[in-house]
Formats: C-alpha cells, structure tokens, sequence
C-alpha cells in the first residue's frame, strides 16, 4: 500500500484527504517511481471541483520527481535513476508510474523539488512559445500571468531561447520586481494601467507578435489592441472568463491574427513525448548551467495538501507551489 | 495612352467605366505587361466600393496575364514571356506592372485567359490549406463555398497535392456536381442539408482537420460543430457577417482549435514572392500535365467589365471571371 491524496467529493479543497492506494501496477514501457515531490497545478483544481476531470484515476496530481523504483520491459532508464517529468494522473503519491519516453534525467545541480517545478509549466511554457506561438529571435512576447508557473518559466525561455522582446502583466510590483529580475524588458500592473496602451507605447505602436493569454474574456478587447499584424495569439487559460459578446471577425481578418486555444494535459502520450524531447534537448543544458532555474514559491509537507490548494486559488503564488512526500 | 476601367465614384457596377490613362512607368525588378486578359475578384469589388481601398492607383485588378513588353533591370524573364501573376493594382487595363519575382511563366497548354484565371485563387487556396491550414496527407478538409473561384482551385489541390478527403458546400446541385468532377468525395448543399451534421457523418463523427471558411458569422456555430481536435480553421472572407455574439472559449480551448484570419492581397511584396515560388514549383507541371486545370465561368469583352462584376455579386459563377483586352 501507499499514502496518496483524493477527492471525497467534487468541491473546495477541503475535499482533498490523505488515503491509501496499492502501489501501481507497471506495465510496458513505464517506469514505477517513488514519489519526492510533486507539484500542484490548476488543472488539479479543476479535477478537484468537477466529477468529469480529465483522469480515470482518482488520485490528483500530473507531474513529480522522484527516483526509479522499477523500470518496465522496453525502457532505457535504469532503477535508481532521479527523474522528473509529466504522468497521467497520480502524482500526488507516494508511488506514481510514468511513460518512460516522458521522463526527464534531473540535473545534477537540482533538489527534487526544483525538479518537480519543471515539467508542467516549462513544457507548457515552451509549448506555447515555440510550437505554437512560433516566437522568433528579437520578436515581442507578451506574457500575461507572469508571476505564474507558466509565466516565470516562459519569461526565461524567451530570453534564453529567443532573446525575445518581453512584456509581461502582474498584479503586484513584488511579482513584477521578480518578473524583471527573470528577464522581462518592461512590467506592467494590470490594476493600475492599461496593458493595451503600455504594450503600444513600447512597442512604436506595433503591438506583440506572440500573446501567452490566461486570461480570456476579460482580456479579449485589450489583447486585440495588443497584437501586431500577423501575431500569434495563445489561449491556454479562461481565468478572466470564457463567455465574449461582441467579436467582429473583420477584425481578426485584417489583423491577421492566428488565434490558437490549446490545453497541455489532455493531449496525446505521443505528442507529449515528443514535446519532452523538444524541449529536454534545447533546455536541460540551460538548467544545469544556472541559466534557467525552476522558481518554487513554497514547499508543504503531503499533509498539508489543502493549503497548498487555497495557496493557489488566491494567486497569492510566485512560481510553483510543491508537495513533498516523506 | 492606354484604356484602362476606372471608378467614377465609390458605389455599384454602374460606377464602372472605361478610361484613359498615361502607360505605367516601369522601375528596377518590375516588368511592364501587355495585358491579355484580368480576373475579377471579390477585392476589386470592395475597392470599387469603397474609398478606402488597398490601392494606391484608381484602375482595379490585382491579377493579369499576358506579354512581357518591357523588363526593368535586374529582372531575369526577357520581352515576348508570356506570364502570370499578381499585380499591386491596376490590373483592368491595356498594360500594367508586375514584380518581376512575382511572374509565372505560363504552361504551352493554357490560354490567357485560363492563365489569368489562376494567380489569386490558386495562390489563396494554396496558402490557406497549406501554409495556415497545414494540411497533411488523407487529411479531411471543409471547403465552403466550393463553386467559387478559390473553392474550384482548393478542391483541386486537395485532390492532387494532399489526396484529402474532401467536403464541401455549396448552393445549387449544378454546382456541387462540378465541385464532384473536380474531386470533392462529399457534397453538401448548404440551402436543403445542415453542414455540420452531414460534416459528422461522413467522417465517423470526427470532423474536418482544415475548414476554409469564406462565411465568418452565419457558419460560426456549425463551423465550431464540424472541426475536429487540433483543427486548423481558415477566415477568408465574410460572406456571411463579421459580428459574433456569442462566442465561449472553453469551446476554443477544449478542441483545441488554431483559427487563422487573413488576406492575401494586403500582405508583402516578400511574402507574394515567396508564396509564388513554392506554388509554381510544386504546381505548376500539374497544369501543365491537366492534372489541375482553371476554372473558367465566363470571359467579357473589357467594356462589359460591369456585366463581370454584377455576375460575380449575384454568386451566378462557378469559377473565374475574366476579362479580356482588346
């Protein structure tokens, strides 16, 4: 048996408890690992509040570090190996299984929960950056939500990928201090001005070629003004809201936007092998070398699940929130 | 002194009228063209009438084919060429100039006519399906409108460049049996079926991986209905109204879809050069194998040119209407 965390029913954090799970069974392909840490993400919260989650198991959590237990026939990774990387659900554990062609080595130079800070976020961030955003050299991002997971990690991938002209929104001048400090070229309080009119008067009223949106409906109108002609514009989160109104496509046409909405997690176990590789090649080098660095806002122990939870829905957060399992 | 068709006013046909003009001053990398034959276009239509056109010149038409009479320096093609091409205005007239770099020399088989039908359409369904469509081998596309000029061409390089299983719509069986001859493998007329019902039939409930969607607003819904995961949609016009007022971003995000706005005459000098080079390398020896052919609805003597148009406004056509010089 092992310790893990489940839903008693759809609803608040309070739901979330300490159970007791078999250990999972391995098959093919797969590595059985023992849990350190694992990271908490908004997709968890999402599966904590609905009974129609994206996982058939009842544990949360997609993404740890930790050390093989055991490897599957047809895997490369010898027992004892430190790894991070993406699994499909049960990370909140003390025992997870993970395709073996998700798995990241962890640099040496890394603690296991800076590791558990990687996968999601950084492979979202590069994801959206990269392969869909198509972000080029010298080109202007503006990266909302960038006190975030995903936002810290996508303001050091495109300085130290693309030596990209960053902008990046926060609510708060601590998170935008701590944007500046990770590369981004200008900060702008979303409380105190108006994005739209910054992200122009910084851009020689060219707008951004690449937008990262979190936010959604409430952004729509201000993201618009904010994209340059034939800007990529990516809808990875609806924090703001998912409902518009008033869309006038001649708009889109003319501008010619690329609008592209996109979800990480219930994508296909090729595709996120393929992504891992992508990005284990261009990025793991810059973790080692100190040029990346995977930004934890705060560690709890297993027990203490529910804070962590409530530590997220208030975006009191700057980077990733862990759960260490002991 | 050249003849020339000018608007007198913007408004209807009947601002249409035949003019004289000086003959086009030639610069370094153009060429100056005899002009053949013109296509009309739906863009022509908007500059006649509206006044805030593309254009700097007051003579419509954005593509030509005919004689190369004059080569400015640093061009390759020689006087007497017969080509092809896209023209930045000026097009409805005795001579016009074209970027040298823009030029397709025309296949022995083709008319001027038929040549003239092709640099717009081919050119867009080209790019439409597969620079923003990514359109990839057996792939399922949704072509809207499929009697139109760049519906007749994209069914046709679905068919030769892809061998995509093809969809489409249209308004008359007249045209739909046309759209079949030129290997659409489904036919919907959109006035007695549901599109996005038939859309799901016929591809096990998946939908299309491509739309090109020269509607906008009315086919909203039923567009949304009938693209598939990671499905590529392709705004090319708004035959059917701009303005949403009901759009839920969940939906965007949750089938991940890539929904592309553009224009083809708006865009570069670099972009047309680049466009046209990887179309006439990869389509080009199909026109000359009749594996693609132009689509021809109806040729007018230049002084019929408001005829031509009052066609195209009353989607009479199945194919290209061309004017011819004389």
């Amino acid at each position: 048996m092992m310790r893990v965390i489940t839903v008693k029913k759809p609803g608040g954090a309070e739901q979330l408890q300490l159970s007791e799970r078999e250990k999972p069974k391995l098959n093919s392909g797969e590595l059985l690992i023992k849990v350190e840490a694992a990271a908490i993400n908004r997709t968890d919260i999402i599966n904590r509040q609905s009974s129609s989650g994206y996982l058939n198991l009842d544990v949360l959590g997609i993404e740890v570090a930790g050390i093989v237990e055991e490897s599957g026939s047809d895997t490369a990774i010898e027992p004892g190996t430190k790894v991070m990387g993406l699994v499909n659900g049960g990370g909140y554990a003390e025992y997870a299984v993970m395709p073996a062609d998700r798995a990241m080595i962890i640099p040496d130079n890394l603690s296991f929960e800076e590791a558990a800070a990687i996968p999601e976020v950084y492979l979202t961030a590069y994801q959206t950056l990269f392969w869909l955003g198509e972000l080029q050299e010298k080109e202007t991002v503006l990266i909302h939500a960038g006190g975030s997971g995903v936002g810290t990690a996508a303001i050091q991938l495109a300085r130290q990928l693309a030596d990209a002209h960053i902008i990046t929104t926060a609510g708060s001048s601590e998170k935008l201090d701590f944007c500046k400090s990770l590369g981004a070229d200008h900060t702008i309080n979303y409380k105190l001005q108006e994005f739209d009119k910054e992200v122009l008067a910084v851009t020689d009223g060219q707008g951004a070629a690449v937008i990262l949106d979190f936010i959604g409906a409430s952004y729509y109108r201000k993201n618009l003004n904010s994209i340059q002609m034939d800007g990529r514009w990516i809808l990875i989160g609806l924090l703001g809201g998912a409902q518009l109104e008033n869309v006038n496509l001649m708009e889109m046409m003319s501008k010619r936007i690329q609008w592209k909405g996109t979800l990480l997690t219930p994508r296909s176990d090729q595709y996120k092998e393929k992504l891992t590789a992508d990005f284990a090649g261009r990025a793991l080098p810059l973790f080692k070398q100190g040029r990346l660095k995977p930004v934890i806002d705060k560690v709890f122990p297993m027990e203490e699940v529910q804070e962590a939870h409530r530590r997220m829905e208030s975006n009191q957060n700057i980077g990733k929130i862990i759960l260490k399992m002991d």
